[in-house]
């Protein structure tokens, strides 16, 4: 059993949502599927909360089709989001591209100094969590986007709302159809998503590096020897140095499954920590919630997170942990 | 017109090759397919030149089918050939994956104070030139492969001979197939490749920054936003700061050439310097020699690029610039 040096601190978390709460939904990537978008929406309505357009969430790619309005668009939804105090929470519309262009047009200044907000999302908004864990030091939620399509989301929803809404019941995580690349236990705080969206933020002033965190990578649609390119580069940057664990979730449609593995195995395997492959978290499919700078534990052998703290603040309070930017 | 800030001066600069050279042939990066290698091969004697084969240039991918043997085995190739007093220069065998994975088995400390000798490589080679470059201080080239393939590759080769073996011939290049993006002249050290690959190698200890340099950036079958992603890594990296001007080359099934265009106008053009696009240099086919580590004067408007030095050192003696690690 190895632990981690340090004791892993949770960074600042929001409070949990409560029924009735707004929640703002917008872009900071590609334009949304308006189908599939008001879908999400009519699902969060289900559950309680009160879905919060902002323009980013409608604009349909005029500017760039793979962006979902200009830089300065997003970047403003983003920040006056962050800001609005009615706001209690930040559901991504969609991913894509274009979250680091976002991060670009940020001015950090104008969010400085608040109160901690759950964000919800993953693939491009990795690195939007990525850069309010490492700017803002706040805690956050990898999970499904509102626009989220596919089989079974009822599933990765379910998983989601619990975490939001009961984070008391969201402590322990089970990953029983994963592979255990190395066993062992270790200590750490939660970080990662996308590992393509990790490698190009690598040398900027959002990217947070893996030392002593439990990391989480998937991606979809990178042949295994990008996977093996990006692998590469966070070992030669220094980015995994003192990492705790590694959970890898889908890799979806990345080639043979047996490659990606070998690969992981290879590149990750000689760290000498905890790593599991195939965790149902990411582009596969149905994912549970995983959240972002909680200090956890995992157990590789039994193929379980165990959060140390709960990922939102519990509770009918408005009480949410102080910012540590 | 503008001028760098400070005076342009070259890298240490190997000498030129003569007839009977011997040189190294080798793979850093994936299996070389052995009909090309071979023609390539008989091209390198009908010029004069005497190719002497490393075991990486006969792997078959036995290891992983996209690495020419293990990084062990690529690293000693290369470290073997850099220091060889019998061996003139270096031409890598062929492209494809793998070159950071042998620049990460290297010990740049069996090759210090060596004398500088050619280079000749691009695509995933680029990652090579910039490491010499950065660690070594050497110029190189940016030209075709031994096993390079296709049609009219007697341009590219009667290009790279020129260089090699008659440097003070290659002072001037011309692009008039290119398209000025921003006119203005700038002078800057030569530097830059594969897009993909520069950025693969940020935060590393083999990177080297723009600053002060005339920039060569081309792709391959990477589509519009990961070229956009791309560039937006090196802008928000920093590596972008300080660039005297941009050379965009070839980008060989990326999508439609409006649509790069677009992306390196709107992506670039803001940097205010000199900026072309489709010079016939990277994976377009036929392609001219580019002399990386080279104080040169690049004019936008005539689409020209002009070396102030040779890029080798010419002459019949063993002259060659002092290394410069």
């Amino acid at each position: 059993m190895s632990i981690g040096e340090t004791p892993a601190r949770s960074l600042a978390r929001p409070r949990a949502l409560r029924l009735g709460d707004r929640v703002a939904v917008l872009s900071a990537s590609s334009p949304a599927d308006q189908a599939d978008l008001s879908v999400g929406l009519e699902a969060l309505r289900f559950a309680g909360l009160e879905p919060v357009l902002y323009p980013s969430a409608h604009e349909r790619g005029g500017t760039r089709h793979y962006l979902a309005g200009d830089d300065k668009l997003r970047a403003a939804d983003l920040s006056a989001a962050l800001a609005d105090p009615a706001v209690s929470g930040i559901a991504f519309a969609t991913g894509g591209f274009g979250a680091q262009r976002t991060l670009a047009a940020m001015d950090w200044n104008e969010v400085a100094d608040l109160r901690p907000k759950v964000l919800v999302g993953y693939s491009d908004v990795t690195a939007i969590l990525e850069a309010v864990a490492a700017r803002l030091g706040w805690a956050s939620v990898h999970g499904p986007m509102v626009a989220s399509s596919g089989e079974a989301t009822h599933y990765s929803f379910g998983s989601l709302l619990r975490t939001l809404l009961h984070p008391e019941m969201a402590m322990t995580t089970h990953y029983p159809q994963a592979v255990a690349l190395r066993g062992g236990t270790a200590r750490g705080v939660t970080l990662g998503g996308n590992l393509t969206m990790l490698t190009s933020s690598l040398a900027t002033d959002t990217s947070l590096p893996a030392r002593g965190g439990i990391l989480l990578i998937e991606d979809k649609q990178e042949e295994q020897y990008r996977i093996d390119r990006m692998l590469t580069q966070l070992r030669r940057s220094g980015y995994l140095d003192g990492v705790a664990g590694i959970i890898c979730g889908t890799f979806t449609r990345c080639g043979e499954p047996d490659q990606i593995q070998e690969v992981l195995a290879e590149r990750l395997g000689d760290l000498g920590v905890p790593l599991i492959a195939w965790a149902d978290v990411g582009h596969g499919g149905r994912q549970q919630a995983f959240p972002i700078g909680i200090a956890a534990e995992l157990d590789a052998d039994a193929r379980t997170l165990r959060l140390l703290d709960p990922p939102l603040v519990p509770g009918d309070s408005d009480a949410s942990d102080h910012g540590a930017a």
